[in-house]
């Protein structure tokens, strides 16, 4: 099979073969196919679409194209949560502490920020001494020691995965939801893990705005990861605004560690138990998810989660003081304070925007070449519904380079709708698939 | 505007500016979009489409990668032809020298056989010494001297064009009626022409094989060609049977000969003299299409079709002697005979088969890079229609190599249905766009 007639019989609406899907990825992986007719199946997968069985067979061979974890060696389910990204999400670093200290293995691979959302591995980086960057055998060494560890994509992770998305950033075939789902399915699969729980972002803050294609994308990874023969379940989670009250990677950072002090805002405390619970009911290790939620609870509740989070901090070379004193991670220079010009209540908040507007002072990436500034980023000191007086703070802006600040500050001024009343509640959870 | 964006902007169905198709077609040109975005623009393409204003403008873009000839200073109209290819599809040989004899210039650039079809530079090259390779300044010097020039493809001429259409191979992309459109048209409109009829083939032997197709196909040309300012009309025409009795190159070339002495079979004739007649219409040097037919149909009787011939064989540095002794062009070793089992009428030939054996005998290419031998084809003694008795030829191999001689033989005899009764007349002339 030629790569060319591979394109053809999707171009023209025809169901790929595991066979040619194979052939494809690995002449792919390996060079033999070039980019050009990889950029040309990405484009007809866009216009064509793949049904299960093909974008299974395309995530096992993004998988196959690199090295897969085998922990079989560790005495203990191996779990892992996966969010497909937002503004203010930060769960990772309150429930792979939670779910580890729940008894199971939380091998997480995560990713960086861009455009306005957030990455896991800028916040924990925003820890001095942090290092995502292990090799495989200490990240190893680090699971087996504390049941957990948080390291970043490696060149042994699916290879191909890597390529193609490079590739499908400049060919505008990115918005593909079989592709989006095999890219995601490819590296969390590739990390040995037994389950799996999704958190499907949806809203104006999410990589997927409408609730119907945030619930299509949950489906499709839901079907990968079953027809791979492993645990996974989605929850369709809000991001029609931040989670939490920071957006900035020390600010999240330090409000995690409140979170798993007890202290934490009640959406991200709430959230990071749920995924938590739903980790453990995936992994088996209880009977049902109000027994799970009542682990989670418990393991924060005692601090176990805390002491989890400062051993994973120790082992991976970072300073595990700053769990008892936030004055180890960097502070912003100047701090902007933002007051309501009337008396009301937050009626909205356009998410993305905050999220836009952290990413203009530094919090973010405009490209992926860009630095950021863990030390910089956005307080919401009030959130959706919150009444808030005429001359109130309601959000602060935390800066040291001021040169975007007045764009960022007309920003989350514009973002910030202060109305007579308080929106309609939704819920945090808006979809369980199961 | 970032090439990216515009394959963006193609994906999701909106219209190409004139000023962005520029952008990114001069930037493939200059090797600054590579092919991966290139070969992505094209699967876009194929399933959106592109309307009159974004073909022309394609079309302009791709012309203007290269040189585009000025024969402003040649005194008389500049007229071409240009047919989407087929099975013993010949008239370029017969209606060039006559529409030069009655007074227009013939800048004819054409292209190679290819599978099934042949091509006019082949049937060239079977006289001994003809060049199709001449300079730009060379085939300018011919066209003063002798109204015509018979010319290949050379470097200077719409070299986005080439490149694209080597990219579109390999990437599943040929098959899109503004890229095959304007490919062509960008070739045609370089030659400095100030009018162009299309010879739009349609059936078995077509690249189009329906109707509606190929219509589609003349209508998109015709647009560009309007679109750009030059006289453009098309003819869309039968290729439900190979045109004439032969196919091969020197068989075809002799034919040619043999039609500008008045020898020719009949829907050879036919459609040169129409083709010729429409050259001169849209060239403006007659009345109507009537008076153009009879010009034509002068020049051929008088002989001053086949002195153009003579002329231009000769200062193409090939043997004119070839118009008088058809013993100097080369002859295959062996003939072959195919003799019908039983009385009838020729109710069927299948005519892309007919064009598939004559390569598996050597006359056409199996790809870009095979070798041809001129002297080898296919006479067909018979044609639609005609009756045939038991016993009695209706096909003539002409063979020099026999190892596919067997499977071109089986091929032919498949093709030719013999049947009580003859199929239906169909017109030759399906449709003219005018």
């Amino acid at each position: 099979m030629r790569a060319v007639d591979t394109i053809q019989r999707k171009r023209d609406g025809q169901e790929l073969t595991r066979a040619e899907i194979e052939a494809f990825i690995g002449g792919y992986t390996r060079g033999e196919v070039p980019d050009y007719q990889a950029s040309a199946l990405a484009m007809a997968v866009f216009f064509r679409g793949m049904n299960d069985a093909e974008t299974v067979a395309l995530t096992e061979a993004m998988m196959r194209s690199g090295e897969v974890l085998d922990l079989s060696s560790l005495p203990g389910p191996k779990v892992d949560k996966h969010s497909t990204g937002g503004v203010g999400d930060k769960t990772s670093l309150v429930l792979a502490p939670l779910a580890a200290a729940c008894g199971v293995y939380v091998p997480m691979i995560s990713g960086r920020g861009l455009g306005h959302t957030g990455g896991t591995l800028d916040k924990l980086e925003a820890i001095p001494g942090f290092r995502v960057g292990l090799s495989l055998a200490e990240f190893r060494d680090v699971l087996s020691r504390c049941g957990l560890g948080l390291i970043g994509q490696t060149p042994e992770i699916a290879p191909a995965d890597r390529k193609l998305y490079a590739l499908r950033d400049v060919t505008a075939t990115v918005e593909s939801r079989p592709l989006i789902a095999a890219s995601i399915m490819s590296k969390k699969m590739a990390e040995g893990i037994d389950a799996l729980i999704l958190d499907v972002k949806t809203g104006d803050g999410a990589f997927m705005k409408s609730f119907e294609d945030s619930k299509a994308l949950a489906e499709t990874m839901v079907a990968i990861g079953r027809g791979m023969g492993k645990k996974v379940s989605a929850l369709v989670t809000d991001m029609d605004q931040p989670l939490g009250r920071t957006v900035g990677n020390a600010l999240e950072t330090v409000e995690c560690i409140e979170t798993l002090k007890g202290r934490g805002p009640r959406d991200l405390e709430s959230l990071s138990i749920e995924l938590t619970a739903w980790m453990l009911r995936l992994a088996g290790v209880v009977a049902g998810l109000d027994e799970a939620r009542a682990r989670a609870r418990e393991a924060l509740a005692s601090g176990a989660g805390l002491e989890k989070f400062r051993q994973v901090i120790e082992l991976q070379g970072g300073d595990p003081r700053v769990c008892d004193d936030s004055g180890r991670l960097a502070k912003a220079a100047y701090t902007v304070e933002l007051r309501s010009p009337r008396d009301g209540r937050v009626a909205g908040i356009a998410c993305r925007a905050i999220g836009h507007a952290a990413m203009l002072l530094g919090a973010g990436r405009e490209t992926v070449d860009s630095r950021i500034d863990a030390a910089v980023g956005i307080v919401l000191d009030k959130k959706l519904g919150d009444p808030v007086a005429r001359g109130e703070r309601y959000a602060t802006l935390h800066v040291n380079d001021k040169r975007r600040l007045a764009e960022a500050r007309r920003m989350v001024e514009d973002a910030f709708r202060i109305g007579p009343e308080a929106p309609p509640a939704s819920p945090l959870v808006r979809l369980v698939l199961d």
